[in-house]
């Protein structure tokens, strides 16, 4: 079964691939932090597990920030994952895979960091980067297949 | 590397994976719209990147429609993009990719108007229509594996 | 084109996948199912399609926690999908594919049921189960690939 595995981009693709997957879960971790740190959970199960907190209606800003830098991922992210996984199977070069793959990466995680510590317009500049990124993907994709 | 992109349904799946991407991309957009012409933002550092607006604590009645639209993408699409490059692999042909994918797209495309128009039952129509076209593949593909 | 389907995780990958699916989809139901009993919907055109219902700013109590597994789930499945489908292209044995996506849908349908059941710390295990299991898959393939 070589042939998949074979594909020049496949390689970046997998290295990406996986990096995105650990920026998400880091999200993840920030939002349970947050929500650790400020006491504030929404589940009233929740408050043994975090002690000391209390249970409302809503969530404490810093987490409603770090679940708003998740939840733009979550937009973009996987979409992004199976686009560049069909750029990776219609034969593109392991050159293209690497840039294509690596600056979208580098573009989320600014995202993220420029989310979390509310640095605009650089979030935005990092957002438009990301999707220009897409973009470039798709455009190669259209063009191979048409 | 002609294996995979040989496959019947491939061209299908690239054409509507790259619509599918442009149009959740759409609703982003108007996401983005709504909170500039509404003037509110959640995130302060957002206040110069939207002159005239203001933060506050939730959204504008037309931001937050965009946001339940893409919320709803975001839990369907994914997902369906996935399990339609399964049904690629599987060799499906040409014609079930058209149809499949084709008529997916149109629904989900559909759910999006009829969600920012307020229009129903036919937002719900919509989403049944792309739920259904889902399960189709769901049983082609568990009938191709058994 | 039998390479692909010959693959030899591949009946797990689709087997799995589809009851990812359906998984997700059975979250859907359970937050519809909230808001018709709960008589509350946020849409104003809801109304008429959940008779006898009412249309405020907030969603029921039952309704939001169904919403919030849903949410984690969009967080966490879509991506499974693509490192499960990645994992099974570098040609991993069925058994590793029965063993990690069917551990990780055990996990994440276990994560569903004790959320909606508010069941903690419960909930949290079958969260960090699932988040292992693809842990494991992440370094399988990055192994692949270096």
């Amino acid at each position: 079964m070589t042939a998949v595995i074979a594909l020049p981009a496949f390689q970046a693709l997998v290295i990406f691939s996986v990096l995105l997957a650990l920026k998400m879960g880091a999200v993840a971790f920030v939002t349970s932090k947050a929500r650790f740190d400020s006491k504030v959970v929404l589940n009233p199960e929740d408050v043994p597990v975090n002690p000391g907190s209390q249970a409302q209606a809503e969530e404490a800003l810093a987490t409603l920030r770090a679940k708003r830098a998740h939840l733009n991922d979550v937009e973009n992210i996987p979409v992004f994952m199976i686009l560049a996984l069909l750029f990776t199977l219609t034969g593109c070069s392991a050159t293209a895979g690497w840039v294509y793959f690596g600056v979208y990466f580098v573009a989320r995680t600014l995202h993220t960091i420029f989310y979390l510590k509310a640095v605009q317009p650089w979030r935005t500049a990092a957002f438009a980067l990301g999707q220009l990124t897409q973009l470039g993907i798709m455009v190669q994709l259209v063009m191979h297949v048409l």
